[in-house]
């Protein structure tokens, strides 16, 4: 996303068998494909074979829809014929922000936008608060105030709504930034791979609410932050990034909070560009990020 | 700062000797003062002694200005006619913000501050730059642009407009958020102990200019920053904190300087808020942190 | 321990209570006593106080047991009866450490004492295997081979030969260096606050058996290491020390298995240092540690 | 090195060009070779390559020789003359240490030998005084005194004294466990590339006699330790690894020294490890580390 110059991004999981890397590595050449960062990864466990590859877009003589076309054969041959993609970093990611009353994580990714550090396009923060609507909006990005009642039903109809305004955007990434409501089964079926979550605590620890009340009552000794994929049982989804801070017997949960909240927007970012990179493969309830 | 209840804040150097923990505690306990936090430390090369202590505000019969009437002769007795203060938590710090181009440490900051984790009064921005203009005034905060020409005299005029425009804010602490420009002498004794600089380093290595770049040159495995006060000698001014962050071999230099960013916005604001709570004290080059 | 000069340390946990540092730094003083280094922690959950103090001893004009003696009378008036100690580091401490076949964090303690590191009395190492004897009495420290049945009987006999094998050493600290075996809970109960453990997770995470086997299958991004007192419960004891160590997709469980010994032996021998030294002062689940 | 199979180990660097992966993978997948672990670099400043392979022997129908033999005409192609090993592990590493009086880096190695964890030869321990002899001999190691004169004669017959008995070895690693002395420049240039040393601080911070004391009269927050090849230049080779630890006001020298002891243990384990599993390609003053 810093990049200087464009690339194409492949990424591939497929069985492991012998030849893949000469495999790939042949279809680039015979392109003429200057290859300027290269990973590679082998489970022994499931027997899956991960990959991923930067090429320089000025060394190919065709653009990024011809690559992929070229390319899916070559993926089929592997079998591989769902867990590839082909990315050009010409094309601007998009991404929605959900958030809710505490502001640190927007507040940071704002920042980042702003400085051009994180190059992407913000669709909109929604928020079940109006509290971030003037910060968001003073960046100028689009600011969606979206109650969120206490029954069930209205919970729904909420919930319908954040959908309807983020699929607008056709996000590469929904990222619940604190946004502290659950999301429903189908809405954590429909975003699997792109709703990505920051929870303050290092987990499996203090999974569910109030994680930095449990810290304290533990008695640990560093606190941490994790992002991960939702999925639809609550922060167990796939890990992307963890991070841990130091804590001692001084700190009183509202110093654990507010010294977590650099952590929770470190791993956030990190987590982030890690996806939009095309960086991070799941397989099961891991992840291999290059 | 995040202290919900209102405290007094004491920290005191003076020369060691038996007793002193004894003669202030009991000047507290015979006023009713409720210490809620206490740090000590002696250094046994200079034969100096260091105290900080927190007392809540109700627990004292009389307001802050009695309590350093009263303390004063405490202090002389104990040999310190000077290096002591006593800070009333619910006078809120007033600060300065330096900037230049480069937006994240402001962009931080000013989220910080948004965000209501460092409660302060912004005076005002000031850079020789217009780019940060808009999202400093995006948070209610005044911005001025001081050019800076390149003959000393304009320089020289430049940095006297900043003195005039930072001084009518009576700031407890002037902070350059990667401002590049080197304080004149005169400013440097004016402020000093005010003047905070984060330098995107883990001093005292790559002092100077470009030190991404002289750490890629050289090779090394992590790099780091440092916030220290600014005294005449550049970037030899008594340290506040440092942090340093893994790189490796896949690095180059745009890498570290985007990844030393989120050390220069953490290492930063550690320091500053250390510094506004009053938690550092300066002796010769070094600093205690309580 | 690595002090060059003898001190005396005074531990205390009481009630807090305007004036108990004037109380005990006028003790103190009043004996002319000259400290040199001092901790302080009230807990605002439980109202309870703490501190630990260091005075150097040629500063005070009688010996320990006279202090203790005299320091009996301001603890009681403090309303601690029973949670205060008095050491004197001349008394050095002694320590049996149980092991069983994995060596590191053995072979790690023998190297610190052997070093003059960690200076104590290590009366014994006892194993339920024989493999570490030669290195343990290479080091000149006794082994005791004391074979583990399966059979609850044999076990609990075999516990009874460890406990008998241990207390003739009347040791302040019993260390669990990767035993692998469960403390009946009376033996947790008699040993309480000085037997100490290792477990080779980040705790809450992964408590019980085959820790990184565990966190290898949640996928987690770091993994920890535990120092903590040995209590009924399972690996629920109050936390002495933990840290973590960075893993990624190419670490398989025997990679977390050789990172995480370094971890295991850098907090365990943190964990017993402070442990030693009268630093940690266990309230609840919790612990202080100055 | 823990490996549990036996592989075969190619290391490379080479001018880059288009097709070398290609080239690479097909030379492997040509002779049925398996791919466990692979690495890939470009250094865009020097317009270098580097790889490193590790293939299953089993997977190949010859031994590591005709592997040789037949990766050389490849690397001739790719215009590696010179730059490039196949290494077998089931060739166990060389390795020998000098040390001086300081043991706990000779300690902690003999340790990580001695529980199997660092699998390897040692064929000597080496040092000017006669202190670690014993704990050395324990473990069944040789240890060879050779007294260090302060005259320059004395001095260099010692120096070739000690070239003598290492060489004896053809160690793959001459491991300087704070050996405390300054190699001659011909013993540099000798042992390029396997002369590995232990500086305790964080380079180029703080290079030369005294680290510890010149880290503590700059008040630095963080102490460090860097391994790296040694070199004609003092302190300036290239950097294998390098960490810190977090000190403060109350550490003292004596305490930094204690502190750093594990870091100096952990540095120097790392970065042998990785030199001998073939991980370190050096260019210049840097290091890939794969």
């Amino acid at each position: 996303m810093t990049s200087p110059e464009r690339r194409f991004v492949i990424s591939l999981g497929c069985p492991d068998a012998t030849g893949i890397v000469a495999r790939i590595g042949a279809f680039i050449a015979d392109a003429g494909g200057w290859i300027v960062e290269a990973g590679y990864h082998t489970d022994p466990d499931t027997g899956w074979f991960f990959t991923r590859q930067e090429i320089r877009a000025d060394s190919l003589p065709f653009d990024v829809d011809e690559l992929r076309r070229r390319f899916s054969s070559v993926a089929e041959e592997l079998g591989s014929r769902t867990s590839w993609r082909v990315w050009d970093t010409a094309q601007r990611r998009r991404v929605v922000i959900l958030a809710s009353k505490e502001g640190h994580c927007l507040h940071d990714l704002l920042g980042r936008i702003g400085s051009g550090e994180l190059d992407v396009d913000l669709g909109a923060v929604i928020s079940n608060h109006e509290r971030l609507g003037p910060i968001t909006r003073a960046h100028g990005v689009p600011f969606h105030h979206v109650p969120f009642p206490s029954d069930p039903e209205g919970k729904s109809a909420a919930f319908e709504q954040v959908r309807e305004l983020a699929e607008k955007h056709d996000p590469h990434a929904i990222v619940l930034a604190r946004f502290m409501q659950v999301l429903p089964p189908d809405l954590c079926e429909r975003w699997l791979g792109r709703a990505i979550n920051i929870h303050h605590s290092f987990l499996p620890s203090f999974a569910g609410a109030r994680p930095y009340h449990q810290a304290y009552e533990r008695g640990v000794k560093l606190v941490g932050a994790t992002c991960h994929y939702v999925t639809a049982e609550l922060d167990a989804g796939p890990i992307v990034e963890q991070d841990v801070m130091r804590v001692d017997h001084a700190d009183a949960v509202p110093d654990m909070v507010r010294k977590g909240r650099d952590l929770e927007k470190l791993v956030l970012a990190r987590g982030l560009r890690w996806h939009l990179e095309d960086r991070v493969l799941v397989y099961g309830k891991r992840t291999v990020v290059f």
